[in-house]
């Protein structure tokens, strides 16, 4: 059993993380991105056991948790790579312009870090958005420490991982507080690291009543912090008419395999279906219902996670005008989340707030609409979302431009013809969306652009060359994309 | 005499500012881009009646005036081009990978716009930061719709410019409630307009207890919102030994100039000089005594301003072991503010942090330290600062990298040998810097870079290239900078 953080020791934290900033902050984008890279091998030095730990620690299979390990460290290293590649420090070069009235003097601008970051790990990714996952990783590249507080539901996960950034930190010879890491149960740890006043910004995946706090408590300082809080969303899926009428069953198959995918526990989970009524719905429900009949109830994280789910699941099944379609037939255990679709009108949608909470597990509920019209109705009052997606042909996407851009308006992912489940790690991915999917629209969590949320500019006014850092000096030592008097350009200024 | 807008009024304008915004959006960057330069071409319409207009609410000269309204136009302009040119779409491409296990789809990202942003103008700069300043014309390149609560200081040049937009809406066929103008001398009519459910982002310019409020109301919403607020400061000048025992008197006359230029009604007017205690710092004194006391007291943009500037002066000089250097020896009228320099030791500064306050005005308090330590002490107990000045030699830039990187942590723009005032538009120009100077230091509010406040990105997933924005579709209609598989190119996709 690990031992909670006491105050004192926390300011001892931050005291290291604040002075090591000031050192890691001046090292190069190579330096970093060698750190980076080597926290990626020691993860993958930690071999089968941290596989075992996590697997009795989060129920989840150890070959998911291979997985997502492997994608972890794709992320730490493509992270690197983007840290070294220098795009995001958004370089802008403006030379003088002596015998202008008045002279225009040299102006250059680029991204430095904010300082020491604190991470929330989550509960449904151990290695991913945890310990060494997409914030900590983002957060070094930018030149930040960070202080991570471990998910107590995988406190010997998060310590076997948080090990192996201590390695890579000794190999790479990184200074002492560069990263750190903390164990807390109740909300006090918490609240302490996003008050610190040597805290500059926090990281967080996780529920939208975790999220809410952090953002609250970083907000309310007496200087006010960034917080990016994650935090989920129901990801609806809307059927469109001509698509459902050619492809019912296999949409049904296709929602099924994402609603109950991994028991349910994704950010991406789809909680919401919207089709309008007719014959194509009723083909497609009743797919639906054998499929989810046929899907076993699974073990979820911990036992917390599961009594939220029965819980939130008992509650929206008993609103007024909800009906239950279907429910897993096979007996569950105790800590189980049972698959479970259910279905309301449009109308009841509209009428009740309940029925647009996430019900985080594998569930989801059908909305049967009368007509397009109600179908946009669902739109626009739909919360913001991390994804919506559209089940459709091109003629459906054609002839349905009011829906497309209601929905463009609520999403950061708008996906068609693919489920929201399965976030790929690359640049043009986008992990965020609209209050409440998460506290800031305009940054995301995964994909290599996440570096910017834990940096900022820095406009240097009439430097010598000598002087300036060498990501701005005229020759462009590391060949980096720079824009220099309005042009995008890899070249040394002459 | 305007008269203030009601709550239903306010309704009304949000509503209109909501609906205009889904047309709006759907607009191209060339049709943004010629409203705005069309905006341009009618605020240069509206010809010298505009400068007496200007001049008689806000006391400033005409010839100022027409310096700023060239710089608005200037800069109308060029976040017109920056629009245009794509850049700041940030649009990332990642393609389909279907041979991949498991398969990748194709994922492409590009900015879009938040919704209706509400601008609060400034007092002291009433065309470019207010009706049709930085902030309206980032949020209209970003492609949001636009509602200026009018500053009550100089609501009448605010109408005339109102006007000008309203006419370049109308000749570029805009659909109606792209643009609001309303008035409000209290602050019912501020946050019914920063509370509304149909605003999503703010701008504002002034002061800190005024930005501070509007961030409090945006982050308090259910749907909290960016807030924007760039809030002054007091952008400390830092003499170094080298430079100020080779230049003293040079350094006095340029620092004096820029105290009290436009009786230093500047958010980047230098209030805080901090230099060592010796010879140099004597012949500095001198100089900077005498040149003060030539200097005119000037009347203030309103009594308001003058008030302030009053109060806060004769508090900053009572305090403990302040000591007044120069006043200008003129005598002033009403509503004047009277050039002044103050003294205190590094140890009274640190111990007092009514000596860390903007006083909004020609005031600047010389701060003198016995060594290089207490003012690196300095440095680190100073607050967040839009810009920081070294008056530097390369010798003691290159002797004094501790204080260097002190200074990075805390300001948005990092000047050698300039004075601070004069902020000029260009794409490396950073108007930011960390809280108090605003509140989000990874924003500017100057150059075209001030458009990302107000966007946010979208991730289209597996969409046919017919249904895909402009922007994003494989022949690259507009020929925009996109990353494309973690390149950057203007090239077609094959």
């Amino acid at each position: 059993m690990v031992q909670d953080s006491t105050i004192e020791e926390i300011n001892v934290v931050m005291q290291e993380a604040w002075q090591a900033f000031h050192q890691y902050r001046q090292q190069s984008l190579s330096q970093r991105s060698i750190f980076i890279r080597t926290i990626a091998l020691e993860l993958e030095a930690l071999g089968d056991e941290l596989l075992r730990v996590a697997s009795a620690e989060t129920n989840l299979p150890e070959a998911r948790l291979r997985n997502e390990r492997n994608r972890t460290i794709f992320q730490l290293s493509s992270y690197a790579d983007a840290c070294e590649q220098g795009s995001w420090l958004e370089a802008r070069i403006d030379t003088a312009i002596p015998d202008r009235n008045p002279p225009r003097v040299d102006i250059r601008k680029m991204m430095i870090p904010l300082g020491p970051v604190v991470v929330f790990g989550a509960s449904n990714f151990p290695f991913a958005y945890s310990t060494a996952g997409g914030d900590t990783a983002s957060a070094f590249a930018a030149g930040c420490t960070v202080v991570v507080k471990a998910h107590p539901a995988h406190a010997q996960t998060s310590d076997l991982v948080a090990g192996a950034i201590f390695k890579a930190a000794d190999i790479c010879k990184m200074p002492k507080g560069i990263f750190a890491h903390v164990h807390g149960t109740g909300h006090e740890v918490g609240r302490a690291l996003v008050t610190h006043p040597y805290t500059k910004a926090v990281g967080f995946t996780g529920s939208y009543t975790g999220g809410k706090a952090l953002f609250e408590w970083g907000n309310q300082r007496k200087e006010p912090i960034p917080v990016f809080a994650e935090m989920g969303s129901v990801n609806p899926v809307f059927l469109l008419p001509e698509k459902l009428q050619q492809s019912a069953e296999d949409l049904a198959r296709m929602v099924v395999g994402s609603v109950t995918l991994g028991v349910g526990q994704f950010c991406t989970n789809p909680g919401l279906i919207i089709a309008m009524e007719g014959e194509p719905l009723q083909r497609f429900l009743q797919i639906l219902a054998l499929e989810v009949k046929n899907v076993n109830p699974g073990t979820m994280l911990h036992p917390g996670i599961a009594k939220g789910y029965t819980e939130k699941r008992a509650s929206a099944l008993s609103q007024r005008d909800v009906d239950t379609i279907a429910v897993s037939s096979a007996g569950a255990s105790p800590n189980q989340g049972v698959p479970t679709i259910a279905s309301a009108s449009a109308q009841a949608f509209l009428n009740n707030p309940v029925l647009h909470e996430e019900v985080f597990g594998p569930y989801s509920i059908v909305i049967r609409c009368k007509d397009i019209k109600e179908m946009i109705e669902v739109a626009r009052h739909t919360e913001g979302q991390l994804t919506c997606s559209v089940m459709a042909t091109d003629n459906d996407l054609l002839a349905n431009a009011d829906l497309v851009e209601a929905l463009k308006n609520i999403c950061g992912r708008f996906i068609v013809n693919n489920v929201p489940t399965g976030v790929e790690v690359c640049l043009s991915m986008h992990h965020g969306g609209p209050y409440p999917a998460t506290t800031d629209s305009r940054f995301t969590s995964v994909g290599a652009d996440a570096i910017k949320r834990f940096a900022r500019p820095i406009c240097l006014q009439n430097w010598s060359d000598i002087l300036l850092p060498d990501e701005l000096k005229n020759e462009n030592p590391f060949g980096i994309w720079r824009t220099v008097n309005n042009e995008l350009t890899k070249d040394a200024i002459k």
